[in-house]
């Protein structure tokens, strides 16, 4: 691993560390990735804890989801990953959580309406509150390969699509890096939170 | 206390710091155990607190429940811990957790039914989301014996069972060891909480 | 200060701490004390913040509330402190709390009934789940004398009043020492947040 | 930067870490200022993490929002600042903060009436619980130097004002230094909270 991988690792390592304190990587829940090239990145080995992430926790693999190193094992939703980094050249770090509001919400709606939040300008090519997006919810798959065309077939249709959702299982979300992941991690979680409270509430 | 006693120990000791930060051990509710041996196990002590937990909190007993040091009295739920020890002997380690989503749901209801949740995968033998558990309830009692003889009952009856409810007192869920057992109430308590969010949604 | 002053005005910081860090004592919300003799206490200083307390924070009042130290005021609320002293000699520290669950719940009852949790058992008196007490709700009064007066007036006429809320305001609660004090803090405010959290719940 | 203005970076970082653990500046979101003298106030950089805030994330501006290096940019609501330094020569300290309660509430309401709570004491001119103010709420609105125009005529029409909402997007509150506005944002936060469960609660 070299000092830019050793970086990247260290600022997954922190929002994994985060993220379990806010509850949004309960158990071995989320994987974390961050792109090295054109055509590997670094990502979670399958079945670690993402709030207690050392620096062996994290293997290379290919776009293909093949880890470079023989005898790993990458997380179980590598191909997910693999899909946002082929799509879009321009991602360079991937994110995926289960918060209690995203699990609740992507069990009840086919997709998750936001509009009229100051935090949407975290969001991709979004510069006024008085926007609308659409973070789509998809049905829950063990196949993750036929997911992760599902997935694609719908960015390449609605490429302005900011994250989405797995129903009953959580968020993806991307950036040009690390934080910038992250940080649209903690929008989207904040105003799923809002959406929720707001349906409680009394008419 | 020898090595690995001494590393079940600070693990049982770390879950307890996290769980009290989660508001899942208040003041000296909850109790923890490792199993040591065929024969003995290592348990809280009576009395103290979750979340602040040294290692002379802890005590060696036998499966029934009785500490080998003269002097030491054990959790007053240890025969709670001896029943899955004795059933299974694939089972190392027993956390007792009181939430306040464990706590609400055990007074409404007589089991909780949690399907379709990606993070079901934590729990012994499911392997997909599209699988259903019941975690049954259980009447409190504080003849302890009788509630053990009640769980180890259902618990023959139904060997699937991964975890059970005392009503309005809390969570029983275990593991082959520490870690895995911390890991199974963590998915648990945050299914919990996503059915207690759940229900407070209006229609 | 001596080393036991010491000893209780460190308990006394440690308990402020997690509970501003759960959100109980926010701002300068809550005061805290611990009896030194029969004569005397430590109490929290009039103003400071409840979770970043210092020991130069804390001054030794008589049971009348004066301060034995010149130019030191003590926390505008001393005097319901020195009427828990006063009423039962086996009380040895006082905490006050201002919690969410708290407050919402002090509005809108006159008195918290708590029946067949398993914390109960943390409260004065009671061994079983199986039992049910009456947390008494006074009206807020800026008067402290004339409040404090209320309390004793209703404490001697139930003396197994575990704990009292004033409207809007917050939990007093007490015991033989601080940290037996902050366990049945921990306990009230677990409860006090399940009664909420059901009470939101659709039938 | 000097001594005094290490200071006050120091005390609003501390701010910044606080609110970030409560949620209550999620991503980029929110913008913290101080004032430094007549004409000049310390003020968070663009575009930066205020859970995360170092020294260099500050910089000097005048009272126009304009900053006094070359090449630095004041957060994007630098004129809301502005508008409260130049309004009122005793306000001493700024902080905006996005909480779910103030971001639920003020996209729900035109004005959060708050009556009742003891923590209204800790509010610029109440000294009793019996009493009521009302945090107006603005539309939200791109162009921040209109907005603080509306804000600022707001103000003067009602000068006892303890503090703003903008909807969807979170609370102004200030104090005569860091410490005492953020005791205000603790409080303020503490009683939107309140609302918002309230609001939960069946009948």
């Amino acid at each position: 691993m070299n000092a830019e991988d050793l970086t990247r690792v260290q600022r997954l390592i922190a929002a994994g560390r985060l993220f379990h304190r806010r509850g949004w990587v309960p158990a071995t829940g989320g994987n974390f990735s961050a792109r090295r090239d054109a055509g590997t990145m670094l990502i979670t080995a399958s079945g670690c804890h993402k709030g207690e992430l050392e620096p062996e926790h994290f293997l290379v693999a290919d776009l293909d989801g093949k880890p470079l190193q023989v005898g790993r094992k990458a997380s179980y939703e590598t191909l997910l990953h693999c899909q946002l980094y082929r799509f879009d050249v321009a991602i360079g770090a991937v994110l995926h959580t289960h918060s209690i509001a995203n699990t609740v919400l992507s069990r009840r709606y086919e997709g998750i309406c936001l509009a009229g939040y100051e935090l949407l300008k975290l969001l991709p090519g979004i510069s006024t509150h008085d926007a609308a997006v659409i973070v789509p919810v998809f049905e829950n798959d063990q196949d993750i390969a036929r997911l992760a065309a599902r997935v694609d077939a719908h960015l390449r249709e609605r490429p302005q699509t900011p994250a989405y959702l797995i129903a009953g299982h959580g968020l993806y979300a991307w950036g040009a890096d690390v934080d910038q992941a992250r940080w649209r991690v903690e929008a989207l979680e904040f105003m799923f939170e809002c959406e929720l409270r707001s349906q409680a509430l009394k008419e």
